[in-house]
């Protein structure tokens, strides 16, 4: 009932000029009306994918923008069972959309959605995805998406982190309608990573290295297990600890394979690569899995199915850990779970590294906080720092609203 | 010879969209068939106000973007004494742009400047001004460049920390065109400071209190001068070796008197109420005199007219500022010159603060580095921070370009 006809969509491209305010109704009133045309305001027609806790943290968020200063008609809601569409009755700030959609009976259909949303697209209409999901298939919709020129706006790592065909289709399809692909979340969350990136790669800065703490897991395991002491808690007690705060995965070995900084380094790397002027030195990445990861998983523990047997096990590993972090106590340094982007070595690695216990991994950092430095030929002596909460829905949502901004 | 007639103008206005690159001509040319007609080509106009070190170092980075992806037509240059202006022949990447403006004989007209930019504007052609002055009066020329439609992008912070007319001026002129008001670099030069507030603000986060090191001087005398040791350099010694330097003003008063800090803090505060959906507790500032601002001026060395008087008198002061270290080594802290948005409190003050030896401003600041700290209701129990060098061309222009590239 709240999607719109193929009938009633084609009336909606006619660029009709009006008032938008009666756009915005009570969520009865969109249940009765939802059969009437469709007007366009040239806001920004915004559709999400995923209403999990970064979805729904979204949705509140561009919702409670005032509806008279509010850039966006946020028409569309996907999740991993049910789907609603009215272009004609935008979701209304204080509308109960979570029981809207629970409501609604049509099954998620991303064919039809693209279709839908395409048929919006218009010189003076954008539309925008935002993809919360962390799905590979949604991540493949992408290219398609942006070919029909409607742009895509993630935190999802997927696609720009994955296979290098899918990563050139996307910058393809972008560069050939105009929509554009944004994905700041995708990196430290609401952190500004990416769009300092790419204003130092635009403005003609040259990027020497980059270097951080990209995961918020990595940066609370190491920030409490290596402190420049000789010893400490165990390291298995500091990861059980962790994932009981839900501060890891559920099988801390999807943690500490490193896969997820390995992720964020190939994503940072492509965007130096896709915006330097000039040939880099860096590899171009087959996918994140060209990364250099040292995993910190014992390999005796590789393939271990779940997170409780993994738990169990660990402890048998912690004088390895004891060892690394006398190691490096005795170097007056600090063991942390770094990334590096070598742009000048062509280099691209993630792995347990040893700092000075003066070096702000070690002074600067702490709960489970990201840090990122950028050494570039303009900020030569001293790197420029960005540091903070690098996940959690309300920043993961931010960072995601802010690149819908972007779009306005 | 170089100016377009009003006549040529008027051919301008008209959207005859076709390929540019025949615009971009080397000098000789440009010289030669200046009396051409104009055809836009959907780039950017921009005209640069003030060729001094960071207006130099803008042209060149703008110069340096590839012609065949540069968003930005560089149509105009003003110093103190010439102007030129071609918007038909844009100025080529590699033109010799300082022989160009020695060798015209217009004097600056900023009534003409403007009356030639507003004839540009049009719906699908952007135009923007930057100002790489310090100087009041082109600051008060903004109201009229955004009435026209015309966006004023610029590290200049005389026109949004003073007066508050003309700030609002600015603003209502900025709404009714919709031409935007873009000043990155007035905070932090080239880090992303003024974007990442907006960005706090517009997705709805709470900004509790910013928190920082907002002048490179300062940070520079007061990282040699306090590193939580009892006694060191004397004050004066550091002063004069910063002078010497570069990194003073001519007349140390100027940075000491702390107002380039009061105004930063000006524009930051502004801009969080100007962002703000609800009404915050922070004073309305009058300008950036209305800051609550603690000179390290001592009241005898007031109103001395020369530096170097200034620096002969200033040892007279040495024991005051050794007492102050010796007092906050002995808490285990150091001194640094901050300034501080306490929204919640509704207080916005700069002067001299302690701080722990652990606290980052002790432990992570270095050289001239700002650091910003954004205490915010997101960002609750650890602040997001913004670190690196905050003066400079190179980083000043980095910032005023990367907001030229927001207006694409």
């Amino acid at each position: 009932m709240l999607s719109v006809s193929r009938h009633s969509l084609s009336i909606i491209r006619k660029p009709i000029l009006c008032n938008s305010s009666q756009g915005y109704i009570g969520r009865s009133h969109l249940l009765s009306i939802s059969t009437m045309s469709a007007s366009t305001s040239n806001k920004i027609y915004v559709a999400v994918i995923g209403v999990g806790l970064v979805g729904s943290e979204l949705i509140e968020q561009l919702l409670s923008i005032p509806r008279q200063t509010t850039p966006f008609e946020l028409i569309s809601l996907t999740s991993s069972t049910r789907t609603i569409f009215d272009a004609a009755n935008p979701i209304a700030p204080g509308a109960a959309w979570k029981s809207l959609l629970a409501a609604s009976a049509q099954k998620p259909d991303y064919k039809t959605l693209t279709e839908q949303l395409a048929a919006l697209v218009a010189p003076n209409q954008k539309v925008a995805v935002v993809d919360n999901t962390s799905s590979d298939d949604v991540a493949a919709l992408y290219p398609a998406f942006l070919e029909k020129g409607i742009s895509v706006v993630t935190p999802n790592k997927k696609a720009y982190s994955g296979d290098v065909g899918l990563y050139e289709r996307i910058l393809n399809a972008s560069k050939a309608s105009g929509a554009r692909f944004l994905n700041e979340a995708t990196v430290g969350a609401g952190l500004p990573v990416i769009s300092t990136l790419k204003e130092l790669v635009a403005t003609g800065d040259k990027v020497v290295k980059i270097e951080g703490v990209f995961s918020g897991t990595m940066s609370y395991i190491f920030n409490e297990f290596s402190t420049g002491k000789p010893d400490g808690p165990a390291f298995s007690s500091i990861v059980s600890i962790a994932r009981e705060k839900g501060y890891t995965e559920p099988h801390p070995a999807d943690d500490l394979n490193g896969f997820d900084v390995a992720r964020k380094l190939t994503i940072l790397s492509r965007t130096i690569s896709s915006g330097s002027r000039t040939q880099t030195a860096l590899p171009a990445l087959q996918s994140f899995a060209s990364v250099q990861t040292a995993s910190l998983i014992p390999s005796a523990l590789e393939g271990i199915p779940t997170g409780d047997e993994f738990i169990s096990r660990l402890p048998e590993f912690d004088a390895h850990f004891s060892q690394l972090r006398a190691d490096a106590s005795a170097e007056d340094k600090v063991l942390r779970f770094v990334g590096v982007v070598d742009v000048a070595g062509g280099i691209v690695k993630a792995g347990l590294e040893k700092y000075s216990t003066t070096h702000p991994f070690a002074t600067s950092l702490g709960g489970s906080d990201n840090i990122i430095m950028f050494h570039t030929e303009r900020y030569g002596a001293r790197p420029l720092i960005v540091q903070g909460a690098g996940a959690g829905a309300a920043v993961t949502a931010m960072g995601v609203l802010g690149d819908l901004f972007k779009l306005v």
